[in-house]
C-alpha cells in the first residue's frame, strides 16, 4: 500500500476530548475516526487492517474448540425480550425502534434470545448435544456515558460464543476450553490477561470469569490478593469483615440528641466522636422483582448493587427514589432498621463484627438517634449476606493478607448460563432415555474494538503505537527520504520486490513531506520493522525495529530473509 | 465437520411462507433459519460458509481495483441526515430511534452521509485522490413489504465501495473498473448477470447501472430489446411514443355528455367508443420539493415516478392524495389540464401522437367531458418529458424493434454521484493551482444474502441446490452409507484422511437415519462432489458429481487428486 493512495492519514494532533493513549494514538494515527456520535466510531483502513488481524486470531481458536460460525440479525422483535423479561429489565436500557407498521424492535446488545430460540427449534435429542456456534458481529448499547475511546462504546464488533450441552459438567467441561482458548487469543496477541472471578448475579452457576488487562486507563476495578492470587471484580469481591469489637457487652438501647442536620455517616461519626465503623447504615432499593429492600449495613462499608441484585436473586436494583422513600411512609436519611411495612430488611455480613451501633432510627424532627443499637436483640434482618463493595486495603477472605484495587480492562468475559435461558423459552431435548431436559448453556464474549485499544494501552511510548507482530497493520513500513529521482526509483524497486515475495508493506512515497514527518509518522503507527531507502543507503536498507533503537544496513535479500519470505 | 455435530441440520420440510426456490432450499437445507421476523434472518453455519466465499470473492476483486476496506457505524446521528435533505425524504423511510438522552438516529440504509464526512476532513488535496473505500456492513431498511425470502429484506449485509476523484473523467475511468470488477465476481460466483441503464435520479451523471440476473423469481422488471440488446429497468427504460394520429386535422373544442359514474379510462373509452390511446390522463403527483406536478399523459401509459421525479430534479413523488385534491380545488377523478392553481403542469411525450383527445376537463356535477382536447391550443404544460413507464411490447427508442419485459434480480448497482453529496456536505480539494474543487464521488453496491440466493435461484434442481464449485459450503460430502461397524470404521478413516491433506468436507457420520435420508440430504444441500463409502465400496470410494447422475468408483487417492490435492 502506497501511504499516498491511503484514505485517511495520520493527524498532526489528537481531538481534545481524547484523555487516554489509545484513544489519542488510534485517532492521531488516522486508524479511527473521532466519534461520529458519542461512543459510535468508524474504522478507518489502517484501524480495519488490525481489527481483520484480531478477528482472524479469535476465529482460529473458536474453529480449534469445534465453534461453528453464522451470523444472527441484529434488530430483534419486542415478542422475543419479552419471553425473558428483558425487553424491560435490560441494562442499560435497550435501545428501541418501531417499523412502518408500528411493530416494536430492539437493537441487540447480546444474543442469548435469539440463539435460545434457535436451540429450541433445531436442538431436538441429545444426539445434537454438545454444540458450540459464534459469530463476529455488531452490537449495541445505550450507555449513558461513552468515554475513553474504544474501551466504553455504543456499537461495536463483538465475537459471542454459545454452547449447548446436555447436562452441567459437559457444559463445565467446554467451559474450560473456552477459558483455554481465551487465554491463548490474548497471549496471541501480546496480552497477558488475567481470569477473574465475575459476578453471576441472577444467572447462576459456580464458573464465571472476566478476563482483564491490567491497566492504568481501565474503567473497571479488580481487587487482587498479592499473597494468594484471588482475583475478583467488584461485582463479586469477597473480603473479611475485620472484627471491630464484637465481644463488647450490649449496652442498653437509648435515645440521644442527634442535630438535625447530620445527614451523613461521616457527620454522625464526628458528631458522636466515634469512628464510622461504629455507625448503622440503613439504604432502601427498589428491585426489579417490584419489592423494597433495605440493606442494613456498617458505616464504613459501601452497598455493591450487583451484588445485592446478585444476593437476592433478582435481576437489578435501583437506589429509592424520594418518591419511593414516601411511599414506605418515610424520608432520605430516615430509613429504620424496622417497622417499615412493606420493606424487606437484610443485612450485610458487617453487622456481625460491631456492638452497640450509633444509628437505626433517626428521628429528625425531634433530633432524636438511637445509641447502642444491637442485632437482633433491637432490630432483626431476614439473614446476613455479602453486599458490601470491596476497597482497597480490605482483608482478603482466602488469606487474611491485604487486597489492592486495581484499575483494569476487561477483555472478554465467560458465562455460564446454566439453565436460565432455556427454561425461560422451553429449550428442551430429548436424552437416552426418551425424557425431556433443559439445555444447559453457556456464553463467551470478546470485544474486538476494546482488545484492540487495550493493546495500543499495552504497547505504546512518547511517540506512538508499538504493534505487536501478530496484529500490526502491517509488517513492514518502507520509507523513501531524499528528493532524488535516483532515490525515488530505488524505494520504488524495494517496494516492487517486497511485495512480489509477499511482504505486506506501508511504503511511504510522499515527496512533499520532510524526513522528519516521515519518521515520526512511523513511530506513530508503529509498524514492527521499518525501513529506509536514502542516498545514504545505497544499495542496502536501514532496518529498525520499532522497539529499538538500533539501526542496520541490511542486502535486501537479508531483509526479506528477516521477514520470513525468500527473495 | 460432522454432520452430526452441525448447529442447524436439515428439515423435512420448508415454511409455507416460502414461495420462490431460493427461500424454500436455504431454509429445508438449513442454510438460513426462517424469518426472526419478516425480512429479517439469521444466517446459520452452512449457509454462513456460503456468505463468506462470496465476501472472499467480493473482497479479492474490491482489492485489485485498489479497494481500501473501512468499517463505519449503523448508528447515524440525525443531523448528519439532515444535511442532505435525506433525514426526511428517504425512501423507504428510514428506521429512527432515540437514545438514552433523546437524541435522534438513524440505521444506516447507506452511508453517503457518513463517508462524505469522512471525506471533506480526511481529503485535503489533489495528492489525496483519487481513493477508494469499501465495507462490508450490515444494513437497514424500513420495506414494508418483505418477501422471497432473501431478495427482500429489512436486514441484509451488503458490500459498498466509495470512490473519490478531481474530476468527472477520473470518475469515469474508475466507475469502468468497478464495472468490469463486478463483472468477474458476478461471473466467479457462476452467473451471468447484465448490465442495465439504471435510474439516475435526482443524483444526474451519465452512467449508473444496475446488474441483473433474469429470473423468473426476480422482483424488478427490466426491458429488453433482442434486437439492439437494450436493457433498461422500469425507471429508466425508454421507448418510442407509437403515433396514432398526429397528422389529424383539429377538431373544435366542445362539451360533451359523460355520466357522471364514469370513472376510470377504461370506462371512458368504452362510453366514447374510441381506444384507450386517445383519452387524455391526468394525474396529480405532490413533489419532495413540496410544490404540486400535475401530469398530462396519453390514456394508455402509465406514469413512472421515479422517472418522474427524475424528470423533474427532485428526490421522490408521491401520488396525490384526497386532501391534496382538495386544497386545490378538486377532487378524484377531475383533474383539469389546465386552470389548476398552485399547480404545475407537465406533460409526456406521448402527447405530441394524438390530436383531438377525450378528457382533460370533467365536470362531474354537470355531467360534462371536453371532446376534441388539443395541446396548445386548448392547453399548455411546462415542458413535454418522458415520464412514461415501459411496457411488454413497447417499440425500442433505439432501433424501433419491440421491447419485452422479462422479471430479473438486481445483483448489483454501480452510481455515478458526480458532486451531489460532497456540493451539500462541502467535501472540497485543492488543486493544482491551489483552487478550492468539488470531489467527485462514486458509490457500488452489492447485497450479499440477495447473491447467494439469487445463486441457488439459478443452480437448483427438484432435489436441492447445486453449488458452483466457487460458493459451496464445502468442497466434498463424505457420506458412511450402512450400519456395520466396518463401514463406520472405513469412513471415519476416509474422512480423517481428506482432512489431513486439506479438503472442505461435511462427514454425514449419522448412525441412526436411512441411507435415503442421507443421498436426499445431500442432494438438497447440493455439494459439488459426493463421495460415498458403504459396504459396496469395499476400498474405493463412490464418486459422484452433484450435477451429473454418474458414479464411479475410485481408488481415495484418485479422489483426492481430483479434489485438487495430494494425498
Amino acid at each position: 500500500m502506497r501511504y499516498s493512495q491511503l484514505f485517511a492519514k495520520t493527524l498532526r494532533r489528537p481531538p481534545r476530548e481524547a484523555k487516554i493513549a489509545s484513544h489519542q494514538l488510534l485517532i492521531k494515527g488516522g486508524l479511527i475516526d473521532r466519534a461520529l456520535s458519542s461512543g459510535i466510531y468508524s474504522f478507518l483502513p489502517l484501524g480495519w487492517r488490525v481489527m481483520k488481524k484480531i478477528e482472524k486470531v479469535i476465529r482460529e481458536e473458536m474453529n480449534a474448540i469445534g465453534g461453528q460460525e453464522l451470523f444472527l440479525p441484529s434488530l430483534h422483535p419486542r415478542e422475543l425480550w419479552e419471553e425473558t423479561g428483558r425487553w424491560q429489565n435490560y441494562v442499560p436500557p435497550l435501545l428501541k425502534l418501531k417499523d412502518q407498521h408500528g411493530h416494536g424492535f430492539c437493537l441487540a446488545p447480546t444474543h442469548e434470545e435469539v440463539i435460545a430460540d434457535l436451540c429450541r427449534r433445531f436442538v431436538h435429542s441429545y444426539r445434537d448435544l454438545p454444540s458450540a456456534v459464534y459469530q463476529i458481529q455488531n452490537k449495541f448499547r445505550n450507555e449513558t456515558r461513552a468515554t475513553g475511546g474504544l474501551l466504553r462504546v455504543r456499537e461495536f464488533i463483538m465475537k459471542d460464543l454459545y454452547s449447548f450441552h446436555q447436562d452441567e459438567k459437559d457444559l463445565d467441561k467446554y467451559y474450560q476450553k473456552v477459558y483455554q482458548a481465551y487465554e491463548k487469543i490474548f497471549e496471541r496477541c501480546g496480552l497477558k490477561a488475567e481470569a477473574v472471578e465475575a459476578f453471576s448475579g441472577s444467572i447462576g452457576g459456580s464458573f464465571n470469569h472476566e478476563f482483564m488487562l491490567f491497566s492504568s486507563s481501565g474503567e473497571d476495578k479488580v481487587a487482587v490478593c498479592d499473597k494468594c492470587d484471588y482475583k475478583a471484580n467488584l461485582e463479586k469481591g469477597e473480603f473479611a469483615r475485620r472484627d471491630i469489637n464484637s465481644k463488647d457487652k450490649l449496652l442498653p438501647l437509648k435515645d440521644v440528641y442527634q442535630p438535625k442536620e447530620i445527614d451523613t455517616i461521616e457527620q454522625m461519626a464526628k458528631f458522636f466522636k466515634l469512628p464510622k465503623e461504629r455507625m448503622l447504615k440503613d439504604v432502601l432499593y427498589k428491585g426489579s422483582d417490584g419489592r423494597y429492600h433495605v440493606v442494613i449495613i456498617r458505616g464504613d462499608l459501601a452497598v455493591n448493587e450487583t451484588k445485592l441484585a446478585a444476593a437476592l436473586g433478582i435481576d437489578s436494583v435501583s437506589s429509592g427514589t424520594e418518591v419511593d422513600l414516601k411511599k414506605l411512609g418515610t424520608e432520605r436519611g430516615s430509613v429504620p432498621v424496622k417497622g417499615l411495612k412493606g420493606a424487606h430488611f437484610i443485612g450485610d455480613l458487617s453487622l456481625k463484627t460491631v456492638k452497640n451501633f450509633v444509628g437505626g432510627y433517626k428521628r429528625a424532627s425531634k433530633e432524636l438517634e438511637w445509641e447502642n443499637t444491637n442485632l437482633n436483640r433491637d432490630f432483626k434482618v431476614g439473614k446476613l449476606i455479602d453486599v458490601a463493595e470491596v476497597y482497597d486495603g480490605a482483608v482478603c477472605a482466602r488469606c487474611g493478607a491485604k487486597l489492592k484495587l486495581k484499575s483494569a480492562i476487561e477483555l472478554g468475559h465467560v458465562f455460564k448460563l446454566g439453565t436460565k435461558y432455556s427454561k425461560q423459552m422451553g429449550a428442551k431435548y430429548l436424552d437416552k432415555k426418551g425424557k425431556k431436559q433443559l439445555v444447559w448453556m453457556g456464553c463467551y464474549g470478546i470485544g474486538l474494538g476494546r482488545l484492540m485499544a487495550a493493546i495500543v494501552e499495552a504497547y505504546h511510548d512518547k511517540k506512538g503505537i508499538v504493534w505487536p507482530e501478530s496484529v500490526a497493520p502491517f509488517q513492514a513500513h518502507l520509507l523513501a527520504i531524499g528528493k532524488t529521482k535516483k532515490t525515488a526509483s530505488q524505494a520504488d524497486d524495494v517496494y516492487q520486490k517486497l511485495k512480489d515475495v509477499g511482504v505486506d508493506v506501508l511504503y511511504d512515497d510522499r515527496q512533499d513531506v520532510s524526513a522528519g514527518v516521515k519518521f515520526a509518522d512511523a513511530d506513530l503507527l508503529g509498524v514492527p520493522i521499518r525501513l529506509v531507502v536514502s542516498e545514504k543507503t545505497g544499495k542496502k536498507v536501514e532496518w529498525k525495529k520499532r522497539d529499538n533503537q538500533k539501526t542496520e544496513f541490511l542486502n535486501l535479500q537479508e531483509a526479506i530473509r528477516r521477514l520470513g519470505k525468500n527473495l
